[in-house]
């Protein structure tokens, strides 16, 4: 029995669809002063499966996964599996100056707390955050849907990472595809002078595939795209699991001369065209 | 030490003064993508008081509770007192219908989890959420407040309750000044007509004052205000403790002719006159 949070509606339903599972309707609105009221409104068994991304509004989609967890739980049901496809806060899971809220470790804390017995995440940001949680964490990686999205678009690809920090995700692709990848390098010409470049690979008159995990405000992006189609790219794409793509990113990337922009449904957006649907049920069936 | 959340700065710092202990710094913003960044920037000792209301926005401001505790825990300090002026979700304290979320139980299960191990609270809606907590939970009347301040500026005052349930308000008032209280109370007189009115009170040419906890939409009041009015009463003051005043209910209420609208910071609003800062402080130092 699935049950979708407001933030992945659509996602949750897709995800109903594969497992052929019943979506189970839930009221979720909010009062005239803007609290959340969370009401259930199907039978249940001993299991549900929760689908809530916490992105943009992070608080708001967190309050009401913790009020439908809590709920679950206080009806007595024993596994309460969720898929948190986006995990927001995920980029703050450590302390980096003193006095800082390591807010990934308080979150995933409060999810457990509010019910929750299995997690499943897409690519979170930092492996790490899987230690936060006491139970069984599933870190699924969107690479491969990415990979044939890419496969079947594209006939002469080369997947660049906009920073090494990034490289691992260009590999991941490179490999399933058999095609060159590289990262985007800052070299010092000069005292005065950076030059970013890429690593190794040529990417004259190829079809160079911008990948990284986020794309938030779309700087990085934005930067390595100039420098690909510079360099004599025939295509720039740009590809992402998580299409943060806050304000005007979007329109910021197109702007740097992007041939199209693809993501996964992790998150709403414009541009998130493959769903992790498959993906999720594939590891809830494991 | 005094850490405000950004719902309660003001009142944080009232209530330093009020105790004579240093308000401590914390840095708390958003990053662009939305997420709340907390910094704690103060050397602590063992012991923090930590003050956020958790009106609207509800849900950020209960994550930024939930943030800083969990720091101030990490950091090592044992003793944490966290002041909770108005108590979001307290209206959702029991499940009215089959499938709804106890709101209020799952959020004081939060806090406590965070890392509070003390809680005070100003005129819960009900009292029995102080039971959802496992610590020490302190459930303060800021009624005091008001019937001082209802003191100093009317001389023949009369206190009214809305309705039955607010009765008890009204009685606090009017036992501390002597004077009279009544509630309002709706009268079928035919088949098609509901009357109105004072359960035994005359107001006539005197000085109604109306109580209440919360306004939230101001509907109750507006109706109970008119009444007043056609009974001759010489003049409407509105008082409550928590000024919630969803959109124009501030408007609505001055528009029905009421004199003045009365109410205590526990939020902040055009009317929050009286603070509960001394309130606060004499139980701290209980």
């Amino acid at each position: 029995m699935i049950i979708g949070g407001s933030a992945s509606q659509k996602l949750a339903a897709k995800i109903a669809n594969e497992l052929k599972c019943p979506l189970i309707p839930i009221e979720t609105r909010r009062f005239p002063d803007g609290e959340r009221y969370i009401r259930i409104k199907g039978e249940l068994d001993n299991e549900a499966i929760v689908v809530q991304s916490t992105g943009y509004p992070q608080d708001e989609n967190l309050m009401e996964l913790f009020l439908i967890l809590k709920n679950l739980k206080s009806m007595g049901i024993e596994n309460i599996k969720v898929v948190i496809p986006y995990f927001g806060y995920g980029r703050q899971e450590r302390r980096f100056k003193s006095g800082e809220a390591i807010s990934a470790e308080i979150i995933s804390e409060l999810i457990e707390v509010a019910g929750a017995t299995e997690i499943f995440c897409i690519n979170l940001h930092e492996e790490s955050i899987t230690d936060f949680f006491q139970i069984p964490t599933h870190n699924l990686s969107a690479m491969t849907l990415i990979a044939s999205h890419i496969q079947q678009n594209l006939d002469n690809p080369v997947i660049i990472a906009p920073d090494k920090g990034a490289l691992g995700f260009a590999k991941e692709i490179a490999d399933i595809l058999g095609c060159e990848y590289d990262y985007l390098e800052k070299v010092r010409i000069s005292p005065e002078v950076v030059e970013t470049k890429t690593k190794k690979v040529n990417v004259k008159g190829k079809e160079a595939v911008i990948i990284d995990d986020i794309i938030s405000t779309g700087g990085t992006i934005v930067n390595a795209a100039r420098i690909l189609k510079e360099h004599g790219a025939s295509k720039v794409i740009v590809s992402c699991v998580h299409p943060v793509l806050v304000e005007d990113a979007l329109l910021k990337i197109f702007a740097a001369g992007v041939d199209d922009v693809i993501a996964t449904d992790t998150l709403l957006s414009d541009v998130s065209v493959i769903s992790v649907a498959p993906l999720v049920a594939a590891a809830m069936l494991k």
